[in-house]
């Protein structure tokens, strides 16, 4: 049975991965992150969601990137503010998180000799982050290719984007195809331990913009 | 004041490279990681020689990827071997260490507006593990670009790699030059947490095998 690694953050794009990867036959181990978030709440969702999923395993790595300082989503001196349209690189952008995140997931396919790591990443409808475009990913994967014994070896693991090209409102067309139910899942950058929704950050926005534009009820709970 | 960040794991190469960037003027950030090594002997020594270099901040990293299994250093089912001579990629090898490594060195340099991170690969001494070798760090650089906030903005970090080229017999040149003390840097594989070196892994073989060919004295304490 073929493998996957899936990065699961327990939101609304890496859920819809990891149930593109299900159906698709994968065997999969999903990946999250403990890195310093104000809450819980992605966490608390990526538990559930790989349950349902009946994952082969769900590893939650501890890294204490949060000290670093930073970014909005870690450091308590930097507020996550609300959408205001701006086309700059947000607050909430953690530096090279995308760029960690896969890093240790290609550590963790390798041990695995899984053949494929998926990322939600969408160059589309996303809040500005540079390492969510095709360049940064192609850049990845060559890296990755020769970073690894299975590159070397001419077996190289996979990075697949399935929703590079998707709208939020393309990705969720896919998902609900596929059964996903997105109630259970969390984007909001300042949710409630109980992983209910602020509304008002870019993360909401782009959530609410695409159930708007599937023109699909919206199982969001907000605040 | 220009920044560096080093990746200092507290053995030879790294503490040449820090003695390096402080020589030229960098003000130093070293990096080390707690990702679940045997001992803890690399560490401590890491902490006494950023100390001694009187660096800005010394940050170690949890990384819990000794969860994941799958190399020799972390894995209590895996033993370190000693040298053999073989060319295969040993069972030391971390899967993806050094590409988790940089990306993290590569977001605290983002975050310190750090304009280089050096760190102590060598492709002619070395292990035979993959992400030592020019042109894997060669694209790891094109990733960094295409990665960060920075790349994107045409201020790209420099990954300096000053060991690339160098024997260890070389390096060892080279850091004498600058007054590094190498009795307090930690190479072995298994090291006693007093910083003893079992003087037989691959590690300790390449070690003693440059201080020979240096025709210096090696000040390594073995157990």
């Amino acid at each position: 049975m073929k493998k996957a690694v899936v990065l699961l953050s327990g939101g609304l794009d890496s859920t819809t991965c990891l149930a593109l990867a299900a159906s698709e036959g994968y065997e999969c181990y999903t990946l999250s992150f403990d890195y310093g978030q104000k809450h819980n709440a992605e966490l608390n969702a990526a538990k559930k969601i790989s349950q349902k999923y009946t994952v082969k395993r769900h590893e939650i790595i501890k890294l204490s990137i949060g000290n670093l300082g930073g970014s909005a989503l870690t450091d308590d001196s930097i507020a996550v503010q609300d959408y205001s349209g701006s086309t700059d690189i947000p607050l909430t952008y953690v530096p090279a998180r995308n760029t960690i995140m896969l890093s240790i997931a290609l550590g963790w396919a390798e041990i695995l000799d899984a053949d494929s790591i998926f990322i939600g990443v969408s160059s589309v409808d996303y809040s500005g982050y540079p390492d969510c475009r095709p360049e940064y990913i192609n850049a990845f994967r060559n890296m990755a290719n020769l970073a690894t014994k299975r590159g070397v070896e001419g077996n190289p693991i996979a990075i697949v984007t399935p929703l590079i090209n998707l709208t939020k409102a393309d990705t969720l067309r896919l998902g609900l195809s596929l059964g996903v139910d997105y109630s259970q899942t969390v984007s909001c950058y300042k949710a409630t331990d109980e992983g209910l929704a602020c509304g008002r950050c870019d993360s909401c926005y782009l959530r609410k913009k695409g159930f708007q534009d599937a023109a699909t009820m919206d199982p969001t709970r907000y605040i």
